[in-house]
């Protein structure tokens, strides 16, 4: 098993980040603006090409949000999605984790990058009020 | 031992790419303007808090570019950096690997989210004529 990981720090409280990962307006804000709660738990992103559905596993209120990928592209299936929140030097630091891919495939590498320019996407959000969601988000290559 | 992986997509000649990985100017428009050629196959990269030499293992033009860590923070020590390139939609597509981590310790969260900025800095340096090479680079975190 092989894990994406990323970090990041943000200008604002945790509870702001928090709330920007909890909220469908917060959701909506960063990663795609089509983001519905679907009910049970579970948060529909759905992006241009595709999407994931979320099921929301853990949430401690400004340290930890843990979601599990239950609908989407088949890499992702079953792997979860890690939010640790901590403060250091006046910021809420996130640290990040795709954690449980079975193979380090190329869509691999592409998620990894799309990822850390979602998380400053978040961060832009959290801290400016605008954020880069799909399909205002940022192309790396020439699969988006 | 664990991996950052990333995937970017440059509309570019993939000897244009190529030459951004391999020359002094080309490192220094995307990276860190203090980059410097010491002899016997090493770079050394300069930052504000530190730096880092490279032993350049495997130059296949147009292809791949493969690093040793030489000299750095202890957990660089001995890992290396692999660039593999390829064409596809008109694009020279980067796979990159910044390979054999010791732990996925918070340092390495990090390095992977400022690996991400850098891959796009070196994009737009090749696809615009200008990076955001350290010390105008990107800032993620409190960290840098």
């Amino acid at each position: 098993m092989v894990d994406i990981l990323h970090r990041v720090g943000i200008k604002a409280p945790a509870s702001e980040v928090y709330a920007a990962l909890t909220t469908t307006d917060g959701l909506a804000g960063w990663w795609t603006t089509d983001t519905r709660d679907i009910g049970d738990d579970v948060i529909a992103f759905r992006f241009g090409a595709g999407g994931f559905d979320m099921k929301v596993l853990e949430l401690q209120p400004d340290r930890r949000v843990l979601w599990e990928v239950v609908e989407g592209p088949k890499e992702w299936i079953g792997t979860h999605v890690v939010w640790d929140l901590d403060r250091a030097d006046d910021q809420t630091i996130i640290l990040f984790r795709h954690e449980g891919w079975a193979e380090p495939v190329e869509f691999m590498h592409h998620c990894s990058t799309k990822w850390a320019l979602f998380l400053m996407s978040l961060k832009s959000l959290v801290e400016t009020g605008t954020g880069a969601p799909d399909p205002h988000d940022v192309k790396i290559d020439n699969w988006n």
